[in-house]
């Protein structure tokens, strides 16, 4: 097992990445105020590891409430949020009482917010169970639910006590999933680390094969990247914007196809996609570098073409992104492989990519 | 015009007060990110004070959203709420749009809770239209709705920009919100400062005739103290928790008769009673202390004795209280008039209390 630490001016958690680490209950145990969680979770993560959670906890004295929720990007919404607030209501739960996410990016970003409202803020521990989860979305504090008009509208900054990344999880991950956790790790290298890039070029095989040893660098390596960038900028005033890298066009295409439709992930992938032909287009990158963007998204799996939603709805769309300042749309674009930065698109170029040759074959 | 500072670990924020400041637009237009507001107020205010204050805004050239919602303390619920959120993704407001609460405790805590989460955090000023805003709600930065299962339980901690209390405001004040008010304000003197209670003896009658420098000292003098005490424990770890006088027993009674039927001030005048009540079980004040405690809140036009919820459903309501413990209640209690503690009631105490004649007559 490796620990990072995430510093932050208020707090400091740790990291803890390896395997076997479900059964290690004191990585757990030694942040409770009192002995009593409320276990968030879906039904999908639920049948697979609810059971042994449990049992190592109640093994440990810990009294349990499991809140089991329906699994998927469309249930990440208020009525599901208040699911969880019932439960701990119902069941009495106090300001000293831990929640743990037990879960994917959603069920982490929901019971993180749960946690940051529920009787104004009590503690929690993420539990990633997906690659993605687990090298983005429980680091780092960024917790929400979606608006029918935006995706992750409605949230807060809050901070874990702790994440706990068990590699063992991802055995039972779906292809599909594992692809979308492969955008996240990709993203850190286009943003901020060449050399990143073409490790994972190299060792995207072992990655899908689901080496243990590949994974665990690949989740360490992008955690140690969103550490920094966190520490720095907890609230997103500047830099961690960039952690935002194929966001504004990926959110655009989830809120467009419906919630669920593309995974995350997916649309992080074509986003980032449309991030490289919006960067060539400004003359930062060449074809080479688009191609070597393409090449290494497909490698991971992921759809590196856009659906075709129509130049005026991506726009639409896009104009909720949070990055919005004065009513003009900002991007993570690449000054080159491995540098991002946050910039405004002339209009031509934004719509000369949004009808290039990555848009389009998919309803 | 007097300010007063809040001082916290991240942040400071002034707290004017005083008459016609609903014109000086400076107050505001100094504290905003972008020349754009959304002013969030009730269908009550909005009739009397929405027209002059977007006059002297957009005069200022500020671009200005009203958002309307329903009066009352049934309606602080998430659907409320989420007008507030559809209002301002449907106008594409943004991270540096500021947030205005034009309103009662009512609308400044769900315009905090909204401004905590919308976007995961905008910056909102505080216009408190009602005194029990002005002395309490508006300063500290609680924010929170109701859930059906108990007041306030969803929130969060969020510091408004600065806060603009205007006597003139309180000229259109009903008299039972005036009275609702003066709860709060009796509390600070019960709580921390037995001279200032001595103040509101002799001064309640031209408290209540509206005096307006009479107004101003008692607003001044409460939000000296609540921001002495937020300053040194923001988030409720410790002290904080004494300005809760009689709100355990308060809570119980507006939940126990459905949210809105008594004012929170009412309510909260009552609970003191009781406070008072259990403190004389106790041995810490004696009969003529918890006499001078009904007859200054009989004066303030305050019920003095709560409606008979039946034991049993008193001890249900309480313990959805935020300061519960390890399953215990703790009540914020009197050592002597200026003096709370927090402290844990004897159950055979707790059911005297409820059984005395501080409690019955009302159903």
């Amino acid at each position: 097992m490796k620990t990072l630490d995430l510093v932050l001016p208020d707090t400091r958690y740790p990291i803890h990445i390896g395997q076997q680490l479900l059964g290690k209950v004191e990585l757990i145990t030694s942040h409770l105020k009192q002995p009593r969680v409320a276990i968030v979770t879906n039904t999908t993560v639920a049948a697979l590891y609810l059971e042994p959670l449990l049992r190592s906890l109640e093994q440990a004295g810990i009294d349990c409430l499991p809140v089991i929720l329906p699994d998927g990007e469309d249930f990440k919404t208020w009525d599901t949020l208040n699911q969880i607030f019932d439960a701990l209501l119902s069941h009495r739960c106090e300001r000293g009482t831990t929640l743990i996410a037990l879960g994917g990016g959603v069920i982490g970003d929901m019971t993180g917010f749960a946690a940051a409202c529920y009787q104004r803020g009590v503690p929690f521990i993420q539990i990633p169970t997906t690659l993605l989860a687990q090298v983005d979305s429980s680091v780092g504090g960024k917790t929400a639910i979606n608006h029918p008009q935006g995706k992750n509208m409605i949230g807060a900054f809050y901070q874990p006590q702790a994440v706990i990344a068990d590699m063992d999880l991802l055995d039972t991950l779906p292809e599909r999933e594992l692809s979308a956790g492969l955008a996240e790790i990709i993203k850190y290298g286009l943003l901020g680390d060449e050399q990143f890039l073409g490790w994972l070029e190299q060792n995207m095989s072992a990655l899908r094969k689901r080496d243990k040893q590949a994974l665990a660098y690949a989740v360490e390596h992008s955690c140690k990247m969103k550490a920094d960038i966190v520490a720095q900028d907890e609230k997103e005033q500047g830099m961690r914007a960039l952690l935002n890298l194929g966001h504004t066009f990926g959110h655009a295409i989830e809120a467009g196809l419906g919630f669920g439709t593309w995974l995350h992930g997916e649309a992080v992938g074509a986003g980032m996609q449309l991030a490289a032909e919006a960067s060539r287009q400004l003359g930062w990158l060449d074809q080479a570098q688009v191609a070597r963007v393409e090449a290494v998204l497909k490698q991971a799996g992921l759809p590196t073409v856009a659906p075709a939603l129509g130049t005026a709805r991506w726009i639409e769309l896009m104009g909720h992104d949070k990055k919005v300042e004065g009513g003009e749309i900002r991007f993570v674009l690449l000054k080159s492989l491995g540098h991002a930065v946050v910039a405004k698109l002339p209009a031509a170029i934004l719509e000369q990519t949004l009808n290039s040759r990555f848009v389009g074959n998919i309803a």
